[in-house]
């Protein structure tokens, strides 16, 4: 049964704002992992221990948004487990397969349009295409069900805002900061608290999921020891767009009041930090886990850019909050305030891409 | 993979015309129902049978729609399900059943709207909530993966309109009427030759997903042998929308060569037709085969109930053929032709509620 925890999908449609449109950060770190995982599914998954009578390989994708880079993603994967299976097949008698393949995202994430822009048939592989509606802080899907399980760029979306971040007498309160930014230490350790005991429910819902020797991979944004998140470009920005709405509320368009009860619910970890919590979870094996740059990382973003991955990612958030109206305004202040004073990439410290196939026990 | 196929959904949304908030026609019949389902459920489903190792039991509504109807009848399902498990643990240690039900319906129906609507968590008996994205008429799940299939008010809408009712030098033409009405003989084989083919599709499709002993439940409409389909009220209703369409063309609305370039893709069979599709397939016995009063037949349907009934069901097929900005003038006109004429219930012939439970061989 899906938990009840705080939702806040990409942008839906196709638009201009969508996230359809505004989703290539991303694409380009799944891009940088296509090979990798296509190599390991190839010499690692042992398709006659997991079932010789298999005839069904499912794959779910756990946080799909609404495309199009699940359906890369998903297809990288599917032909990998074709190659492995064919060969396969050649020292064992193997049955056909055919796959289902799940995408799961919240209740409200834009299935329609998910559906709706998936390949044409005649390029899909799969066979079944299913959507599952549901937090994956929480199971939501049958035991024992899944060969392979894959999650993008989600992790560091939290079931909720900790508690007491919004709170003036709390001395974890964040003052009119919108997100974790590292400055104030109780914050961060607010913020801690509330991914360990999010990712300890992610991975024991996965662990459930999975089949005996099916894999979990999972790829997404953390910081390397030590670097503080003040240091990144993407700290700036969010920070950014906090001036804005502190700028708006001067101007009458919001309150300060209700900036000081708005945070971002998400957390960048450390790389130790997510190492740890993985490893706490004891149904898994670490297969593989490092990090590597961002391959935009080194490239000068164009404010523009930013600026629309940024509304892509976080007006619903926003609005959610805020109520409706304010996204347009905000995003033209953000886009304004960058081109005032550019971000300075070469002086931020970087973010890191991290990638770890764990194997369930 | 979906095959493709014209695909008119019901209307989505949740406004005072969507199909949500003008469907309790159809839950009368599913009601009707209800009883005789558990019970069937009850008395001929043998869990130990069909796995004895089962722990997720697997549901499937093909042509679910939005709701709330679809949720309904698969409540009612796993209610059943779980009282013979129950029954059946006491004499074999069975395992703790999991469900997993799969909604399934055209890709661009209201996904979102289903998803939304879905009872709340505390609610809901079934674990794992999952939608299907395709037509029925093709396969939209695995091999053997589906313990109880289900479909109501679905297997009238063809895949297509039958080919030559819409070509004048053809005898099949059908003239300005915009469905089968029967009053053309050779239009009505046209529709029947598609309803057959259809059939078998769908038929095949379902004998392949379903596990060996899965049920197929199916209830919808059909005709008492020798009745006419213009002797009903419904075919009155959709001829007089046929008559709206006319007196639009007339004032400049839409032109007569569109209506003639019209058709509903819906067909309804007689009771011994619909009898030889499922017998023509050898993938299933027969288990239980009746048709019954529909529960409002008897009664005086209001005008305002009517024409909510048949906006809901056909406003998209409408839309899409005559463009937008039609539908509304459309129904207001049908709901003025209605009061002035209004359908003399006595005088028609009933159409009848036929139930089927069929099991894979």
């Amino acid at each position: 049964m899906p938990t009840s925890s705080q939702s806040y999908p990409m942008s839906g449609g196709e638009d201009q704002h969508s996230y359809i449109h505004n989703s290539s950060y991303q694409k380009a770190a799944v891009d940088g992992i296509e090979e990798k995982t296509r190599q390991y599914i190839l010499e690692k998954i042992d398709l006659l221990n997991l079932n010789p009578d298999l005839s069904t390989f499912t794959i779910a994708d756990f946080g799909c948004s609404i495309g199009p880079n699940t359906f890369h993603a998903v297809q990288n994967i599917i032909d990998a487990v074709k190659r492995k299976h064919l060969k396969e097949s050649q020292e064992n008698s193997l049955v056909f397969l055919e796959f289902q393949v799940y995408f799961n995202d919240q209740p409200n994430n834009d299935f329609n349009t998910l559906f709706r822009s998936q390949p044409p048939s005649s390029q899909q592989e799969y066979f079944s295409v299913v959507g599952v509606p549901g937090s994956f802080y929480g199971r939501v899907l049958p035991r024992n069900s899944i060969h392979i399980g894959y999650t993008s760029y989600t992790t560091h979306w939290l079931s909720k805002v900790p508690e007491h971040v919004c709170d003036k007498k709390s001395p974890a309160w964040n003052k009119s900061y919108i997100q974790c930014n590292n400055l104030i230490e109780e914050v961060t350790k607010a913020y801690k608290v509330q991914f360990t005991k999010d990712m300890s429910v992610f991975l024991k819902a996965r662990a459930e999921e999975l089949v005996p020797g099916g894999l979990m991979i999972a790829l997404g944004q953390c910081l390397p020891d030590g670097v503080p998140m003040y240091e990144t470009w993407s700290c700036i920005v969010k920070d950014t767009i906090g001036d804005c709405l502190l700028d708006m509320a001067i101007s009458g368009l919001t309150t300060i009041e209700k900036i000081e009860l708005f945070n971002l619910p998400v957390y960048f970890p450390e790389f130790s930090e997510l190492k740890g919590a993985i490893e706490q979870n004891g149904s898994f094996t670490i297969e593989m886990m490092e990090t590597e740059d961002h391959p935009l990382e080194a490239m000068q973003l164009t404010n523009d850019f930013i600026t629309s991955m940024f509304r892509a990612i976080f007006s619903k958030v926003i609005e959610e909050h805020f109520g409706n109206g304010v996204v347009d305004e905000l995003f033209d202040k953000l886009a304004k305030k960058l081109s005032k004073q550019p971000i300075d990439f070469e002086k931020c410290k970087k973010q890191m891409v991290y990638y770890i196939v764990f194997k369930r026990k």
